[in-house]
């Protein structure tokens, strides 16, 4: 390559990102941020590198650091740090006290807005030396979980991005579900047609996951504890079961659930021999390793990122990505183009949270025109058009002009 | 048969309806509706037949009508008659006055509880005489909507079975998914795979619909006003068009949007030769039948339920069941399976209201135990095991016990 | 309707056979079959009296009966008779004896051809009296097997038209997989999604019925005896096991294995309570409907075409149509278009009998030019373009001009 | 890792090919190979790895050298070469003089047995020096296409595995469905959901990539030029188009036709702009990177196997692995467990031909008891029964015992 290989990175995302390249010449010209300074707490890797910029060209300064100490990719925080009016404090695998002491930084230079993924931004401003600040976005479902039962004692307003219908509807379904076979894939070179593969949770993520599995020739069965959404998997055509019954067969689990020990003790004790067990939850507390470590007679690693276990009576687990994040710690995380839509979603939060003039502390949802002004904006791209209601339909449906 | 066809048919469908026994065996025992009178309004076949012997298992004197005056099938309203304590006043084909008279019939004897199909019970309630009520529940998208817009001049409590999960979730994708295809196929003996099917609407019943048609081999494009919908359609695999574009294409279109005019005079103009028109959606109002006349030179019916429109441009153009619910009006309306969760929601969301002692006028949803406790019967008689939460999963979740 | 029901739908179907209406046009005028005689035994019904008709446009007079007693239509055969040149002797429901008293007497006017479906004219033809013919088609799996089976004896020849790759490539993956299919929802009116399904040979009719099945929402078990198609099932994503075992879960089972005794005694004895018996193979042998009635203490029938068996158990077993095809015996058979290929190629190889001059006996290939230009045929009608290669295309793959 | 990434590689695929462990137990028992020499052309990777392993296990001398300059992974040709017996002559990207001077190097031995991979060592035996040995193997569509056209002045015999079902149906399927997209997602990040992909060819590699497209959430259109498969690609529910006009839409074009020039300059000129190119078949003559070179006013890398032409109009074109097969270009090649069952059938046809004594020269098939021993055994890897004909099924059927 001719250049750096994060520049050449950011470089291809950016050109796969319709979305942003029609903000950017709309924000470049209004600079709604300018004179503003933006603290973010992100995956940093070239999609959300390309937000960053974004936020820059609309007028901000921006200081970016990562929001998990493995998920920073240094050649694109190099590259991005060479920008304008960027500053980026992150550095893959950092320690628990350097991570936090990054956290520290970029909130320094006492930001009006910031951009939170999971919540470490927020809790900072709160726990340490309340501020006032204009208000952000929290990205994630954990981060939103997190506001919402603290949401009375908010400081300042939030929103709640991923609350959004162009975010949770297609980010998780769409995003996990090809992203974290992708990194399946390329981490095992196994077969997936023909395998019986158990995906726990059937959330969006859970959804999106088991209908790429079946896409890929297996066959799935599906784990809840929501009896509803158990039958919506029944009637959708996969197998229902418990976990402990279900890992007899599998040769595959995948976790998506938001909740922790779903592969418990007992559950790997029924696991079949070969299994290999990943999860694509926020936080690596769906797989029990602990349990694992114990049950395990030794630990060894058999390919880039998997992890097997060889337990007293014989049997071989494998596990992928220490149970983190499997499509972000063995994969790229999200198509670059799931990631444009959330993006949108958030510079348009931003510049209304500007425009809005100061709003109460609290949690807010997206304005829905927000919403369906990024879908609109994405069918364009797409050059797909859509029938509008005649003034006769609106009639029938008893909606005013 | 060694009986009448109206009572074999209530049997199969009895016997295929386990939640119905399992709440019979429940209600009986408890006689919750005793010495109440409950009126009906329901599309009269063999399905709805069986909801009408619960309720009076359950203690109450019924009192049944159509719903529909093409939707009553004569031979289960004979054989519904002849049950104790159910009185049947529904005739196939009735005319408009006579289908009001029979409206006004099942109100005569004062029933205490409605259990309504669209609206129309309701609305004579309101418009003559009103008369206080315990209240009652509405089953379909339709009539909900009518009673949400007039929601603050109701004169008693009448449910929302439709937005109840365990209706909605399952009824329209599952059930309109796949009765709509069956009515095709048995009405034209046609093949669907290798063919272009528009499906106008992405709500439950047109990705129900949408579903089928690609599982029967089908390209399938999605036509919405909802741009957040349309992408999803696109993610789901499915192109997205307008009807004036898509049916140029379309050998089968099947409308499902609760609007009218969808398929309007200038789509029609559009139309590619030989396409079979049908309809999903509650009224017979989204394919405009006026339009199509008006530009057909003849009209003849070719089979049973298909009728031909020779065009003056001499493209022919075929209308399924004149344009109404396609399931019902060729078909056998909702599998049997499906129907029996809605009368399970339908029936215990009546026993709650008897239990909740009087309550206010309005529109109510139905308490969410009752659809958590109608899948679980649903698992259950399906011998299908889920997880529960562990305590130490609650306490993550910060769920209390 | 305006005219006879047979009439009406013989020229719904007429209207949907693309192929031959553009193959009527080019026969009516060459007429390669005028003053010729040809004895037709198919499944008399609206699809396959259109061939009878195409070939008596093409010249020949045309003599035809059933290939089935349940099979006929009598109105349509009806109908057919009141066509020139066309002779029909069949009826539904005849008796064995009326049977073989038809299929003599399309025979008797001795024809130049044979049009036979399933074996029954050339048995005649070769047992009694053997006469002088110029050759034939058969149709059928089964037919083809008779007729390889006997090939050194034939008394003339026979064109294999059941393996030429328009045919069987086609006829039984997506005729039979829609229209078993068909045939069950309409006759049972149960919900596919979430239920098991077990299909019983995983040959083309059984790929297209287990695809079918999956396409409705159903779990898919394939039964082979193939080892290398068993994993074919596996790969394709459903699972395998043997009938005894899959037919504990199984809700749906439908044979199309070409074999007798597949749901034997001991499978039945396993089978799951309120299982739902069909058979999508050419004879009624599938299921042992012999062994169930030794089992059973009560049968009767529950709805159209449906027969409850009470075991001894308490069990209730279902079988739809007795057992035979089921597509035919419930249903229409398989959709027009995909008979309207199989047509054209059967019109074509005769009138490539008549070229030929006479052919020594034996059992003939339908020429892959016949294959090709029905295929090129059935594109042109949907307006699908193909590539085809270039010269230097040609040149690379080794290809002579 | 503990020990080299070359040898962590051969023991996780090792551990994942049930097929060899159960021959390697069977066949290093018996030795069948003992005392002679196996020459292997093959692409030098962790799965081609262990059949050398498990041939030496079963008595040879085995030397290897790769098929392709690209495809040699040099850490696992290290780890290979320190194997006893076993004696490597490859290196990853080899100039043309040294790929060649290497197959000449592992025939100077003198072998008794090939096992060739497009048939470069064949060639060499025959054009120099011509000498007498046992025979050979031949693994590709392509190798053997080779033979086919010289087989009349082949001086030894060779078995053209993959004609076995067990190799053809799987592999090409299965295999290259899989690890085609597993390549394309890990080089692009890109979404493939909502997109549109035009698959050309659709023999088995094609169907295998176009069903796993649609399984993850692409519309797919194929081209072809036999008219038959081009039906069978409509029916399975595809769109089918030319070359140059489908392309006008495509997102993703993949190339698996065996042919040269199929995305040929004129389709280039109509090529969406953003279009990304890739090539599943054996060589890279699919896409026409001289035309496009001539086209673009620039090209560079931009992403990891990216290369990037932009086009004098403006329009910029993404080409994966310089048109190679993209699965081994950008990815690990097959799935392992779809290796495996293709070296189980090489290896039970090596031993075959040494069984037979020396067999007279010529392209022979492999033996169908050896494609059903292989799917036997997978089966009961899997744990997988299926049933058996019992006698009266197999008199039914004309089988004799």
């Amino acid at each position: 390559m001719e250049k750096s290989d994060g520049r050449a990175k950011i470089e291809w995302a950016s050109a796969h990102m319709p979305l942003r390249s029609q903000l950017k010449e709309e924000l470049a010209a209004e600079q709604p941020f300018r004179g503003m300074r933006i603290a973010m707490s992100i995956h940093l890797e070239a999609k959300t590198a390309c937000l960053a910029i974004l936020l820059r060209d609309a007028g901000a300064e921006v200081w970016v650091t990562g929001s998990n100490p493995l998920s920073t990719q240094d050649d694109v925080a190099e590259a991005l740090a060479e920008e304008d009016r960027i500053f980026v404090r992150a550095r893959h695998g950092v320690s628990d006290a350097e991570y936090s002491e990054h956290l520290h930084a970029v909130l320094a230079p006492e930001p009006e807005m910031i951009l939170d993924d999971g919540g470490d931004l927020v809790e900072i401003l709160h726990k340490e030396a309340p501020r006032e600040i204009l208000g952000g976005c929290e990205e994630t479902t954990t981060g939103v979980a997190r506001l919402r039962a603290h949401a009375e004692t908010l400081r300042f307003p939030m929103f709640a991005v991923n609350d959004a219908r162009m975010k949770y509807l297609f980010d998780n379904r769409y995003g996990t579900g090809q992203s974290t076979w992708d990194a399946i894939l390329r981490s095992t070179n196994l077969l997936i047609a023909g395998k019986d593969v158990l995906v726990a949770g059937y959330g969006w993520c859970g959804r999106g996951i088991a209908m790429r599995a079946r896409g890929l020739g297996a066959r799935v069965t599906v784990t809840e504890i929501d009896p509803i959404r158990a039958i919506e998997a029944l009637m959708d055509g996969f197998a229902v079961a418990p976990v402990c019954e279900a890992i007899r067969i599998a040769d595959f689990v995948v976790t998506a659930t938001g909740c922790e020990d779903v592969v418990s003790e007992e559950a790997l004790r029924e696991a079949k021999d070969g299994v290999v067990l990943s999860n694509a939850g926020h936080f690596n507390v769906e797989v029990n390793l602990e349990a694992l470590r114990r049950m395990a007679r030794s630990e060894r690693t058999v390919r880039g990122g998997v992890v097997e276990y060889a337990l007293e009576d014989g049997r071989l687990l494998y596990v992928l990505g220490e149970g983190r994040l499997v499509n972000l710690a063995l994969g790229d995380g999200h198509p670059v183009e799931i990631m444009d839509i959330s993006f949108a979603v958030q510079a348009l939060t931003l510049r209304h949270l500007v425009r809005s003039g100061p709003l109460a502390p609290g949690l807010y949802p997206v304005p829905p025109e927000i919403d369906e002004r990024v879908a609109r904006m994405k069918l364009e791209t797409l050059g797909v058009g859509i029938d509008t209601l005649t003034d006769a339909q609106r009639a029938y449906l008893g909606l005013e002009r």
